[in-house]
C-alpha cells in the first residue's frame, strides 16, 4: 500500500464527483464562485477519511459518497466563509473567494455550498432512519463548527487563553467535521457500535493532531509548501498551541518581546524571526509537534477495535501522514 | 375568525418554542447574535402557513411544529446574511446584526441558524422518509434563495431588468421559503398529491404577492410603520416591480430624472420624492400593487382545492392580508 499512490487516486475520483455535483447547467456568478475555492486544491481529507471508515467496518466505499462529496462542500463553505471573518487574501496559494468575486457573492456562494451539502447528504442510499441520523448529525457538527470559529476570532482579541480552552476550539472548528467523515463513514457502512465509536474517536483525534500540526507548519513549515508566509499567525495575533504555550512559560524579556510581536500587523520580518527563535527555544514549538504526533497515536491506537483490512491500513497510515506532512 | 388575533396567538406560540430551540444553555456571543433578530419582531409568516398547511389536509397543527421553526431559523439566518451583503444598518427598527456584533459574528450567526434549521427540521415526527424528502426540499430551496440574492445583488448594477427577470429572482429569493412553508406543511400533514401541490401554488403566488407588496410599501408606506426609509430601495438602486416597469415606461426628461436618482445615494430627500411623484404619475407603482393582489389572489384560487376548514380559512384571509398590510 502507497499511501501517497492511494490518495491521489482517491483524490482524483472525489474531484471527479465534485465536479458533477457542481454542475448546474447553467453559467451564474454564484455557480463560479461556488466552484472557485474547491478546484483550486485541497487534500479530500474527509471524503477519504469517510469513505476508508465505511469500508473498514466492511462496506463499500461507494455508498459513503455522498456523505464524502457533503463532507467537502461543507469544508469549503466553512473555508470561504473564515477567509472573509478572517480578512485573508489567499488560500491554497490563490486569492480568497471574497478577494476576486467580492463579499457578498463569497458570503452567498458559502450559504450556496451549504445548502448543496444538505442536498447531497440525503442522495445516500441507505435505511430512511439512518439518514436523518445522519442528517441530524451533521447539522449538529456544522454549528459545532460555528461556535469553534467564534472562540478562534474572539481568542485573537485576548491575551490569554488556557491550552484547555484551545483544545475546546479546534475540537470544535476542526475535529468536529472530521470526526463526522469517521463516524458518518462507519455509520454508512453499517458498522458495529464499538467501530463506529472507535472510529469517531480517531476522527476526533486526527483532527486534533492534524490542527495542532497545522498551527505547526505556519512556524516551522515551509512557505513555498504550506502556502502561508511563516509568522502569518503571529502578526494575526492567532492563538495557536505554539503560542499559548509560548505566552505560558515566556518569562521577563521574551515574554516582553513576544507579546509586542504578537497581534502586531506591522511587525517586521526581523521581529517575526525573533519571535519564531523564541518560541522554538522556550520549546513551544516542539511541545505542541509533540502534542501534535501524541494525538495521531491516539488516533491510531483506536483503530485496533477494527478487523484489519487495507483501510484500516490507509486510516492508520493517513494518522502518520497527519503529522509528517510539510503541507 | 379574526385573522389579527389569530395570527397573534400563533406568533406567540412560535416565538415561545424559538426561544427554547434557541436556548443551548451556556452564554456566549455567537447565541446572543443568533437571537438578536429573530427576537426584535418578524410576523412568523412561514411558520404560521406551514402548521396552518399541514390542519387544512387534516394533519395536526403541532406536528408542523418542528418545520415551522425550521422555516424561521432560515428566514432569519438570510436576514442576517443579506443585510450584510445590502450593507444594510437597520431592519425591524433596530440596528442589524453586524452593526451590532461586528460582521464576523454576524456571518458566522447565521451559518450557525442555518445549521440549527437542519437539527429542528430532522425533529419532526413524520415517517423517516419523508423527512428525508423534506430534507431534501428544504435544502433546494435554500440553494434557490441564494440563487435569488445573487440575482438581486446583480441586478442593482444593471440599468435594465425585465420584469421576467425580476420576477425569477422573487420567486427564488422571497417565494420559494414561503412555497416551501406551505409545499412542507401539506407533506407533514399527509395531503394527497393534489392538496399538496395546490398549497405549493398557494405558497408561491403568496410569496410573490407579498414580496411586490412590500417593494410598493417601500415607495407608497410609511415609513413609521414599514420601519425603511421611502426611498432607500430607489437610492441603492434596488430594482423591484416599480422601478423595472418605470424604467419601461418612462420616456424623455421623466426617464432622464429617474436615471439621475436611481442607484444614486447622495439623492436628496426632495430628487426622492419627485421621483415617487412621477413613478406615480406613469402609473408604476399602481401597476406594482395591481400586481401583487393579482398574485393573491391567484394564491386564494389554489386554496379551492382544498376541504373547508378553519386553516383554510386563514389561508385565504392570509392572502388578503399579504398585500393589505401597511407594515
Amino acid at each position: 500500500m502507497n499511501l501517497g499512490i492511494e490518495l491521489n487516486s482517491m483524490a482524483e475520483m472525489v474531484n471527479k464527483e465534485l465536479k458533477k455535483n457542481l454542475q448546474f447547467g447553467k453559467r451564474s456568478t454564484l455557480y463560479d464562485a461556488m466552484r472557485y475555492l474547491i478546484f483550486a486544491g485541497g487534500k479530500r481529507l474527509r471524503p477519504i477519511i469517510a469513505m476508508h471508515a465505511c469500508a473498514a467496518v466492511g462496506g463499500k466505499k461507494e455508498k459513503a459518497l455522498p456523505l464524502a462529496l457533503a463532507l467537502e462542500l461543507v469544508h469549503s463553505f466553512t473555508l470561504i466563509h473564515d477567509d472573509i471573518m478572517d480578512r485573508d487574501k489567499f488560500r491554497r496559494n490563490i486569492k480568497t473567494t471574497h478577494i476576486v468575486f467580492g463579499e457578498a457573492t463569497a458570503i452567498n456562494a458559502g450559504d450556496a455550498l451549504f445548502a448543496r451539502a444538505f442536498e447531497t447528504l440525503v442522495e445516500l442510499e441507505t435505511a430512511p432512519k439512518l439518514k436523518n441520523e445522519l442528517t441530524a448529525e451533521f447539522s449538529k457538527t456544522i454549528r459545532k463548527i460555528a461556535e469553534g470559529q467564534q472562540m478562534d476570532i474572539e481568542f485573537e482579541k485576548r491575551d490569554i487563553v488556557t491550552e484547555k480552552e484551545y483544545l475546546e476550539m479546534i475540537e470544535k472548528k476542526t475535529s468536529a467535521l472530521i470526526e463526522m467523515a469517521a463516524k458518518g463513514g462507519a455509520l454508512v457502512g453499517n458498522g458495529t457500535k464499538k467501530e463506529i465509536a472507535s472510529l469517531a474517536n480517531y476522527g476526533k483525534y486526527l483532527g486534533l493532531g492534524f490542527q495542532i500540526w497545522d498551527d505547526f507548519l505556519g512556524i516551522a513549515g515551509d512557505p513555498k509548501k504550506t502556502g502561508k508566509p511563516v509568522g502569518n499567525d503571529l502578526r494575526r495575533g492567532k492563538k495557536t498551541l505554539i503560542v499559548v504555550c509560548g505566552l505560558n512559560k515566556a518569562k521577563g524579556a521574551y515574554r516582553k518581546f513576544l507579546c509586542s510581536v504578537l497581534g502586531n500587523e506591522d511587525a517586521s520580518e526581523k521581529e517575526i524571526r525573533n519571535a519564531v527563535q523564541i518560541l522554538d527555544k522556550i520549546n513551544s514549538t516542539g511541545y505542541a509537534r509533540d502534542k501534535a504526533i501524541s494525538y495521531a497515536q491516539r488516533a491510531k491506537y483506536n483503530l485496533k477495535y477494527l478487523q484489519k483490512s487495507e483501510s484500516r491500513e490507509v486510516l492508520e497510515m493517513l494518522a502518520d501522514y497527519s503529522v509528517g506532512r510539510d503541507k
